[in-house]
């Protein structure tokens, strides 16, 4: 098949890479009917986190059940699944108490940005849609499969209560989702932290109330200002930055929880702040499954539409446009659709 | 007055020192009555933290009420008063929202192992008793001040549940003081991490269910074993040190909590860990005042005896062999009685 790969910073390719293939009996495979790049893609495209030169990536897809493993029950070839990057058994006592990103029988999705994608624990991942989706539901369908159940655990961990205040720290497709999930969580006041025009504008649209261009102490004054000196009541970290984990910290009033779902790079966590505050952190890589079939239903029935983080569709082999285009922040969000 | 006062490290005396003044009108000033040193102090005492020569120590004491402030109101000469460690006004955003540790206008007690202490926010913090308390009960209130209300918060914060298993990481007078908080809030199994034999005793009479002696590694293998390789529902980290942290974050499950009350010394926490297993971490200063009503109510009631962390009593001009004790590890917990 041919799929997305990465050879070194900066040089992704869209090559012919050996077909994945059934090896346990839980496994499935799946046609990627619709694919996208996640902004974790691009701590690898820029070298951040380790490379093997070649290997497939891409975490994010929808797609059609082509062949499953002995033991999966509940899937069949022909369905049409949601992907969630992460997978699970759903049966593990981790996966029982709500952390299915700490299944011990996970996996990851690996060649999401190809023609084919593997997937551990099939009965377990896979969400099922009623045939092949329509058009229009796809993108919001894709931002299911991680970053809008990752802004969700973002809300979820921080605590966003009904009239509170959040902060959101972030405004890439995952931050943006944090907002909708604040907002539909009903948080009074949702701060997004964003200086692009048309990254705010999507902020608003999904409910932030107020928009702070200003970044490190000067976003933090606002904040306070905002708050009347107290701080927010949840603060979303969705960047992984220690920047942006100071951020979150210096915006969270005494008590409260910082959610955190940015893969951390370089982070020293306060641990003094922490403690003379009583700020909490929780949070982690999203449990997608957890979230997936309330996620779902609120995309069905239109209350939500985390689609609109997408600003730039091309097709799977100008994959490298797109990786270009969301490194230098011209796209929010690419999808990729099938080449064949 | 005569206070205890730190000239350098493992140099404590008991000397005298100006007496404290009320400068606020908010303030009061305490007669100590009964006075204790804290396993926090050591960090003085040892040099761990940074030393004033001659400033006075002890932040513990139960005492009658000598001298109040013109805005003071709940509070009048006479009154036998809890002084909780951190003072708080109890009216400010923080205070109400359960946080008094990070009270906007407090304060901490400053010479509670001395003969006056002052306290700041009288109204907030002071908790009145009824009348001169009995000798008998003198030990358990004595913990209220702080170590009882803060293994309390360990627990709190953990989320320790009814049923569930929890583990305390630091057999300490706010470690043993976690296991009875444990216990109390219904926690199935309380796993408590101890080697020594009279810390072990209070443990299991605290409601420890089970007593690990290792250390480190060793330790959480321990405690792996006995959740069928989980991981305890809720960790309390009642120590403050590194290894602490590293123990309790690695016998705490997926999703869960570590509640941390030990004043972080030389700690770095495993951001990577906690974001891969979602394991949060809330907690910090004890927010003694919050809890103080509920924890009397139960030592009066007789359904906690916390009083039995102490193993030795000094006349308070005795104040340096009680540290020595407490650093040699010869006693878990120091009291000392007034001179006059």
């Amino acid at each position: 098949m041919r799929a997305t790969t990465l050879h070194a910073p900066f040089d992704i390719r869209f090559t012919e890479v050996p077909d994945p293939t059934i090896t346990e009996p839980t496994d499935a495979i799946v046609k990627v009917t619709a694919a996208c790049i996640c902004g974790s893609d691009l701590w690898n495209y820029r070298g951040e986190n380790d490379i093997t030169a070649g290997k497939t990536i891409g975490h994010e897809c929808l797609g059609e059940v082509v062949a499953v493993g002995d033991a999966v029950r509940d899937v069949k070839v022909g369905d049409h699944v949601i992907v969630p990057f992460v997978h699970c058994d759903n049966t593990c006592p981790d996966c029982l108490a709500g952390v299915q990103s700490a299944c011990r029988h996970g996996g990851f999705t690996v060649s999401g940005q190809g023609e084919f994608a593997l997937v551990n624990q099939a009965d377990g991942s896979l969400v099922k849609l009623d045939g092949a989706p329509d058009a229009s539901m796809i993108p919001s369908l894709l931002t299911l499969t991680d970053v809008m159940a990752t802004g969700w655990h973002a809300a979820v961990t921080a605590g966003v209560k009904p009239g509170s205040t959040a902060v959101v720290v972030g405004d890439g497709a995952v931050g943006l989702c944090g907002v909708l999930a604040a907002s539909v969580m009903g948080a009074e006041r949702v701060i997004a932290l964003s200086r692009h025009e048309s990254r705010q504008k999507i902020a608003t649209h999904f409910g932030a109330t107020h928009l702070i261009a200003e970044r490190g102490r000067e976003a933090t004054d606002a904040v306070k200002e905002l708050t009347d000196g107290v701080g927010a009541d949840a603060v979303l970290e969705c960047v992984g930055t220690r920047q942006a984990m100071e951020t979150a910290f210096h915006t969270a009033r005494a008590g409260s929880t910082v959610g955190f779902v940015g893969a951390p790079h370089g982070v020293e966590l306060p641990v003094r702040h922490m403690f003379v505050k009583n700020i909490g952190l929780a949070g982690g890589m999203a449990p997608v499954r957890r979230y997936l079939p309330d996620l779902l239903e609120l995309v069905q029935d239109g209350r939500i539409d985390p689609g609109l983080v997408f600003d730039l569709t091309l097709p799977m082999d100008k994959v490298a446009e797109g990786y270009a285009a969301m490194d230098e922040r011209r796209a929010i969000k690419v999808a990729l659709t099938p080449i064949s």
